[in-house]
């Protein structure tokens, strides 16, 4: 049989179908646009903010389909530049002209880096978030934008991200290796040996992007870094880090750590903020969260204390692939650490 | 955001996690062994030849982590070479150990090309099938073994494959280039004519791995090639091909043909066979179907025919990766053409 093909998964639903078929252009966006957290928060903050964007002139970089340029006309903006360097540009032009707004929102294809402006702007708005926040993330672009093309005192739609971790108990990957005692009984050959090949495949280092169900998290979350988009520079960006203390709700075995993130976007009303949350206690984004898998399980009890320090990186092979440093102490146990990378899905899996 | 991480699908379920995860090796032996149709057919049909097999020598193409070679030893063969190319042969060997078949099953690490056996065999094991059967297949490999080390009048199992197609409607496709026309609904912005371009992504020449539902599929499948595997040629794969009729149920717009195949075990009880089936009539496997996409739908009525041929090659590009091209016609509408390819899961995506 053939192994590599068979590393690949292809379904039917929505869900399912919306990765993948084909690499097709319009899959990621098709998932974007469908994603009612991510569009709907952009959507509120912009129109929310409109007392802000009227009669100003906004940057939008990174645009896409052009969908939040589109948000800011409607909010009452004078001119949006809608900054996209991937050919979904050409889409965003017809999307433009279809809502009547091409007096508006000028799609200019490029590179925020490499673009001429003939203008200053008030407002940058982009959606920039990556997996685990800053994976292949054009943050480094939008602090380009902003360092280049902002005026000051101007508006930055989201202002400030923040990254959380906290510890999980994810009885998929148990399962997954418990699977392998059950082939004796359902086939006559004793497979059980195979679990630990499992666990060395599975508990590997690398960061893992799935849903973690809420009934598996196991503490409150522990924010280790914020990150003020007005402020931030490229230079700090290199790694993002910082401390966390957390205590378990309960007795469980603790066997990996969730990494997620929020934005926070401006907002004049009460509360004043508008927050776009990847936490696993709100509802699901096509971002998810990122799985950090322990070499084993821990037990732990209620209010067992787990502390560390968590340092985001760029991998050494390539700037834009995430790296996640995490050194932790559970319970009495001494501190351990353990350095987890996003796997390139683009290389060949290995025979 | 960033385009290519989001490409690519993770997700918290068995089936899901089974692919994908880091490419680990065990994920894909795990997805082949929990395949229960593909597993308990080779084993039913493997057991019932038992008296073809006890006492005989059998070479296993492409053993994998030795099942089929274990329950050749269970069916009472004197000796069994699981050749095997890739590092699962390690976990092979702990796994014959473990069901302490050593003095029977001797894993050879290597490709059946290269292995040096110490004997002519009686009987050939393997699986070998990829996605639309050819798929990255393995199946030059068994014609190698067989030519090179089966002796005359020996077991094949499975000794004989076949093709089948048949038109479907896909109503998640259609779905797919209508949600461009909810957008303006849900944000107030019209994406609507995102539709079109959707349509050329989605409906392109690629062939989309998916699990097809039986009240989609149009017509009796239609079988339009056999292979014997006691006299395919290698020659004879280059290129698969054979002619189709089929007529449809009833009325639906026809989006898509699928393509499907079974392999066949001899069985010496009646009713003398013994097939695993891939049809969307039947139970899912992980094989799912091969769908290929008509550029635009054709509405039919009952009774409406399909004609054509399919002829199914390997790619220019890459050998192991399969083609298929579709002469069809529809009803009384002109024959049509279409070449379909699996797309190439390692490229990098276009940004």
């Amino acid at each position: 049989m053939s192994y590599a093909g068979k590393k690949r998964k292809l379904d039917k639903t929505r869900q399912d179908r919306v990765y993948f078929d084909s690499y097709s252009d319009v899959t990621v966006h098709e998932e974007m646009i469908a994603d009612y957290v991510r569009t709907n928060t952009y959507r509120t903050a912009i129109l929310k903010n409109s007392e802000l964007i009227r009669g100003k002139v906004v940057l939008d970089v990174g645009a896409g389909t052009g969908v939040l340029s589109i948000f800011c006309a409607q909010a009452g903006a004078k001119k949006v530049y809608a900054v996209e360097a991937c050919s979904i540009a050409e889409q965003a032009v017809e999307i433009v002209k279809q809502n009547n707004v091409e007096d508006v929102v000028e799609v200019i294809r490029g590179t925020v880096e490499t673009v001429e402006l003939p203008e200053k702007v008030e407002v940058i708005v982009s959606e920039w978030m990556g997996y685990a926040l800053l994976h292949e993330s054009m943050l480094n672009s939008v602090l380009y934008a902003r360092d280049r093309w902002l005026k000051a005192g101007g508006l930055i739609l989201p202002s400030r991200a923040e990254l959380y971790i906290t510890p999980i108990s994810d009885p998929v990957v148990e399962d997954r290796l418990y699977f392998w005692y059950t082939v004796k009984e359902q086939y006559g050959v004793d497979m059980s040996c195979m679990s630990n090949f499992a666990r060395r495949c599975i508990k590997n280092s690398d960061i893992i992007v799935s849903n973690v169900a809420m009934e598996d998290v196991l503490s409150h979350p522990a924010r280790f870094a914020e990150l003020d988009l007005h402020s931030v520079t490229v230079e700090e960006l290199r790694t993002v880090k910082g401390r966390f203390t957390c205590e378990s709700f309960g007795s469980a075995a603790v066997n990996a750590f969730c990494v997620y993130f929020t934005v926070t976007f401006p907002c004049p009303e009460k509360p004043h903020s508008l927050v776009l949350s990847t936490s696993p206690f709100y509802p699901e984004t096509h971002w998810k969260q990122a799985v950090l898998y322990l070499d084993s399980p821990v037990e732990v009890v209620q209010d067992t204390p787990f502390s560390g320090e968590v340092s985001m990186f760029p991998s050494e092979d390539s700037s834009r692939h995430i790296c996640i440093h995490v050194d932790y102490t559970i319970g009495e146990q001494k501190e351990q650490s353990k350095t987890f990378s996003i796997p390139d899905w683009t290389a060949e899996p290995q025979p």
